[in-house]
């Protein structure tokens, strides 16, 4: 008897998703990327993203403001729509209550979803309202709009295509361990904490890179890289190398790990909840969008290594030596 | 200082749907029907709803079999999308599962609502897999397609509008009563805890009523008519007459509450999760619907009641008499 455990998250979603892919029409494009796809007509599709926090398993309530629950709670479904390109347009709430909630905790974190979409012109159209019997629940689905030829996949890396992402990773699992260990809240904790509670999605720099074609797939990077970089190698069939003395990291992540000991490259490469975008791009043309990208967002757009035709594998190269790295990803059953 | 408990579920949205409803493009129906409405064109749009379902809130695990909880949680969905009058096209699951949870049970869930989808040519195409500290969580939203044109509303019912509904009601209710007292599994109960654990959405009568210029507004029965009789009052700024001697109840439900001492127009009125569709049609059109649709469906379609001018005010009258009817509708918070 097979069980979940043994499964894990990407086995269960692999079990079932099959058989909801067999029937499916050719033009739309179901489970197993950030978004499905829905074309509306020859030029536009839809896109539809979702996800679940659960209280105690996602987050924990005394450690995160409402306001920024409800700002990441959207944010974390913008990004899923920001790595395909898209351009968010409706969101859709559903929230189980338990009775230990504070009507001013609640003004707060619809406050917070307000605010957010207003910055990202998404509208709150409708959802479901419940109360809980023990934790607070949190689902948001988001529709979007791109235009059908610029979507970008996570399903088209080519052997030979550089690796690029568009933030430093890490500063949010630091923030993560910070608030477990309750560590003390100086600055620079403060600033990893926030980076944790409150990411940003890259929705500018997605519809960006969805108008050059020279970029062959994206990706966003919500379980850290070395989790996320497997699902694009799956889905496109390929391997890839990872540089690691290349991935960025930031001076406070450094500093906070020297302090208390972490090691900051398994932080950077597994921590997760970086929500920043992670794309492949010809050789060729690397250079060219890099500078391309600097010049319109005014921040950099790092190499972090090479995708290649050794499909599955992944490698991790540290001072020109492959090295193993076993700390495998976060996936949710294991 | 306002609680939870004294604002109720209805005046929770009441809050804070209005700061999600001022800044909305006048084209787009955001929360405060079945479903949101989004316009894709001037022929089309795209209805949208979503429903969670929580463990001990929302359904007992050993008192429903998993693949009649999976064919509920996508049913409940495409009711709301049957009470526009439109049609079902994809669904979205998150599911939260605890550690208790068995491979084979999840197998039978994901086989209720591939049937469901396949009967309903309805294609899931994405969601969440998550685990759950607690208790096994659903969240399904569908997204459909209607013509813009017939879309019905619950916000249009004119006075002087008979009030019609599709189906006996109650038996869902009563099926509820005997699984809560687990009350012996004759036949007669077997049939209501049926009706209560496996509704069917009524998409085809739905579209058959979006199609009906006469028919004035409309709105699914999923909390019962007394609560969802509320609502479209409530829309409509209309009141609303509720002849109980016509409301349709089933010989089962009649004999099971004379057997078990039930009042059987509580039953019916406020039992809830009937997903029948509720409807409001002009006095001089009323009947020659009522034949058509007799003719189409091979069932009867029952008048109950009448919209008036007195807005806000139900009025339930017996044997010609206006009687006190104190049991409110199912409210998630109080």
């Amino acid at each position: 008897m097979i069980k979940l455990s043994d499964l894990g998250e990407f086995g269960l979603i692999k079990r079932f998703s099959q058989q909801f892919l067999q029937d499916l029409p050719g033009e739309i494009t179901g489970i197993g990327d950030d978004c499905a796809i829905i074309p509306l007509n020859n030029k536009e599709a839809l896109l539809y993203t979702t996800d679940m926090l659960i209280e105690d398993r996602h987050f924990v309530r005394d450690k995160i403001t409402s306001y920024d629950l409800g700002q990441k709670s959207l944010a974390v479904n913008l990004s899923d729509i920001a790595a395909m390109g898209g351009n968010p347009k409706s969101a859709y709430l559903s929230i189980g209550i338990p009775a230990n909630i504070e009507l001013e905790w609640l003004d707060e974190f619809f406050r917070g979803i307000k605010d957010l979409c207003l910055q990202t012109r998404t509208y709150l159209l409708g959802g479901d309202t419940t109360k809980s019997p023990e934790s607070l629940i949190i689902n948001i689905g988001v529709i979007g709009i791109a235009k059908l030829s610029k979507i970008k996949r996570r399903s088209t890396a080519h052997p030979g295509d550089i690796i690029c992402i568009t933030d430093v990773v890490g500063d949010s699992g630091g923030g993560l361990k910070i608030l477990l260990n309750n560590l003390p809240l100086d600055n620079d904790a403060v600033y990893l904490v926030g980076r944790h509670n409150c990411p940003k999605a890259q929705i500018e720099e997605g519809k960006w890179f969805s108008e050059r074609e020279e970029v062959n797939a994206m990706i966003d990077v919500s379980d850290g890289i070395e989790s996320d970089i497997h699902r694009l190698m799956e889905s496109s069939n390929v391997g890839a190398e990872i540089e690691i003395n290349t991935v960025p990291i930031s001076k406070i992540l450094r500093k906070l790990s020297e302090k208390y000991n972490w090691n900051v490259h398994e932080i950077a490469l597994s921590g997760g909840e970086d929500y920043c975008l992670m794309l492949t791009i010809p050789e060729e043309y690397v250079d060219g969008i890099i500078s391309k990208y600097e010049i319109k967002f005014k921040k950099p757009l790092y190499k972090i290594g090479k995708i290649t035709g050794l499909t599955g594998k992944l490698t991790f190269i540290k001072d020109g030596k492959i090295i193993d790295f076993n700390k495998h990803g976060f996936d949710h059953f294991k």
